[in-house]
């Protein structure tokens, strides 16, 4: 194999063949294949993309580069769900105890924040002890034992995909939509899943803000399940604004708790009982999308769903009483309400800019290695389209100190437009399959 | 500066600063800018390209990270020419002495061949002795006291485009007309001259084979020597046949002397004498074309040409008898004639095939690293459209052994095409100016 004609070729358009594919990875893999020479080959890839033959070799080839779970002899299907990443997505901390508990296992393998997202292992980690470095053998053991297990990427999952993604997210190579799709899936298909839903944001707070990219990028994943034999859905969802109303790792924490108890925002039940339902339908645990929908709301009104979450938190060595008293989560030193500085209709909250504000007080990492702060954040339960009063409460800031919380202000500002109209954007704008794109908002 | 955005940027077609531009390649020079990134730059501007002012801005920092020969009170002007390479392209052995027989002096800097082209370097070091790594001084005073110098790029000059091609080289990055050109004219524009003559090969055994993409380079060196005060003229020569009659460095410098001695083929004189005039014409060395042309007559008329090629060939450690005496050239131990096949009109002549066969001779390098052995090749007397018969000699192969021999004939029976009808394509035509391409041929 000579590295460089195999560039040159993606460089003038050529497709690789699957079995080049295979062997640059390995030897990527293996040290053999510098990294100059593939970051070359990835923004040969950006410009000229990959054809579906492509794109399935090298998701293999990413996830031979690692083990997997194996649930040989286990007999509860297994569904996940993924989420390209949003301000206020804390859906997988409801979803994932919702969908356990109506007899479905879910084996769920989550990133960290990066950027102006947060990530669901930030958010699992706010609850005092909750250890998510857990191994193959340990997630495998939990999942079968209380039907859920909410992990890291382990070293053993698609070590190709790790190298390869810190490499991209250093040399402009990461925007591209089948090494995207290539980078989830290879993960996704390690976790020896029966279904998997895909929650593919869309608006100016998303990683793809436009409708057409979501629905390429959704559409190429489920490409890749279907060939690999996980079936998979997408619905396209709103990140416009923030969803629900908590923003940063331990405010969200507590709005899931109040989820499962049935109090959660609106928007967020919503979306949560919509992917929870897409999953169950996925591995044929309910009879339609009402008797689903009628399972997951009872498994939050039984009160089954909180304690599958408090099984999972006491089995990944967290303190479960911050269920029942969520000031056990950290929390923020100062504390202070954000009013609307004018009558009108809140036109727009523009979640790029609360993600940022989260940064800017701690709450988010902007290289990998950075040490974050749980307890700050915001709570917004301010939606577009609503009419204010000039100093009406907006939000709350939560901070570290009196700079943090003017930090926040300054953000909110900024982030809340007050204007003569509003109207808040559907919610859940399509449902993408193997066999087509349905509108529904 | 955060290397990643500037690549992103450039990946998104957006143009970098020209601060940008020097940041990069001194970061790049000074070991803080790693590979990786500079790859996969490489790999955007292959997509996007470079407007001019981001080409100057490159240029110039390549030029930059090194030294370069400065002439303060040496009134004489000075002129070089650059060949994009090509098969039997001995000019520079018969041009550089030639032009500074004419009062012009000539400090050139010249490449080692790679892949199927030849290099002057190579050729020159078949005349025994010859050293061509001078320093920057020895050269200096080398052209101050005889008008001339035949150096290889030494390690004060340019050094970043050096580390540049090599990056390139292994990822599928050469292939760029804005990365050409920088790369070659960051060494020319370093040479201290008053004016620059490319000769831009067209045709399949060039490097760019295509005329308008010969064009598009040539205006792109002469848009650069311009801003850089470097009056720069460009002439299209063809390269789908070999120049001259032999191919090979020993063999090649035979031909140069012959040449100098009035004895040369027609098209190699043609090609010399053109790209020699410009030369003379762009340091006003001569009234108009007709006198610059004459002056050079005189020169190989009258021997002086020959003279200064020895006084070249002893101020830089070479044997200067090899001028009257070219059997003290490196020999070949075999050499056969080849034979045409069938009777008949030469209508190809592929002088890829020609230049890949004296690789498999020994007399190329396929890595930088390669020694190369400079006896063998091939003299080719004929030319397409000559009628020939059956049995008549075309060409001799010069090779180490009798498997040699055999290679040399399986090429020549592939390179030359014998058919029905066939005929001479011009071998000059195009002449490009900074104000403009003229057609010649």
């Amino acid at each position: 194999m000579v590295i460089p004609s195999l560039i040159q070729h993606k460089r003038d358009g050529a497709a690789l063949r699957p079995a080049e594919w295979t062997a640059l990875i390995e030897g990527y893999t293996a040290g053999r294949v510098p990294d100059y020479q593939m970051s070359a080959l990835l923004m040969a890839v950006v410009w000229r993309g990959l054809n579906p033959e492509e794109l399935a070799a090298l998701t293999d080839a990413m996830l031979q580069s690692g083990d997997r779970l194996r649930f040989d002899g286990f007999e509860r299907p297994r569904a996940d769900k993924h989420s390209t990443g949003g301000i206020g997505d804390k859906v997988s901390l409801l979803l994932a105890p919702m969908v356990a508990s109506c007899g479905v296992a879910v084996p769920m393998m989550s990133g960290r924040g990066l950027g102006h997202t947060g990530g669901t292992l930030d958010k699992l980690e706010s609850i005092p002890g909750f250890r998510t470095a857990l191994t193959l053998r340990e997630a495998k053991a939990q999942v079968e034992r209380i039907g859920c297990a909410m992990l890291g990427q382990t070293p053993e999952i698609a070590p190709a995909d790790k190298r390869l993604y810190a490499l991209r997210d250093v040399t402009g190579t990461v925007e591209s939509i089948p090494l995207i799709a290539a980078s989830i899936m290879s993960k996704k298909l390690a976790e020896g899943l029966n279904g998997l839903v895909l929650d593919v944001k869309t608006g100016s707070g998303a990683f793809l803000p436009e409708e057409a990219q979501a629905i390429e990028l959704a559409r190429t994943m489920i490409g890749l399940g279907e060939v690999r034999g996980c079936p998979t859905v997408a619905l396209l969802t709103a990140m416009d604004r923030p969803l629900g109303r908590s923003c940063g790792n331990a405010l969200e924490v507590e709005e899931a708790i109040d989820g499962l108890r049935g109090e959660g925002p609106a928007d967020l039940m919503e979306v949560t009982y919509a992917l929870a339902v897409e999953m169950i339908l996925l591995v044929g645990a309910a009879a339609d999308a009402a008797d689903a929908r009628k399972k997951l709301e009872d498994s939050v009104s039984s009160g089954r769903a909180l304690e599958t979450l408090g099984k999972i938190i006491e089995a990944q060595g967290g303190d479960s009483k911050v269920l029942d008293d969520p000031a056990l989560l950290p929390q923020a030193a100062e504390v202070e309400v954000f009013r609307a500085p004018r009558d009108g209709v809140v036109a727009q909250i523009e979640p790029r800019k609360v993600g940022r504000a989260i940064l800017e007080l701690g709450g988010g990492r902007r290289t990998i290695e950075e040490e974050i702060d749980p307890s700050v954040g915001f709570v917004i339960p301010a939606k577009p389209g609503d009419r204010v009063k000039a100093g009406e409460p907006l939000a709350s800031v939560f901070a570290r100190n009196r700079d943090g919380i003017e930090t926040g202000f300054r953000a909110l500002r900024e982030a809340i437009v007050i204007g003569d109209e509003g109207s808040l954007t559907p919610l859940i704008t399509h449902r993408v399959t193997a066999s087509g794109v349905e509108r529904l908002g």
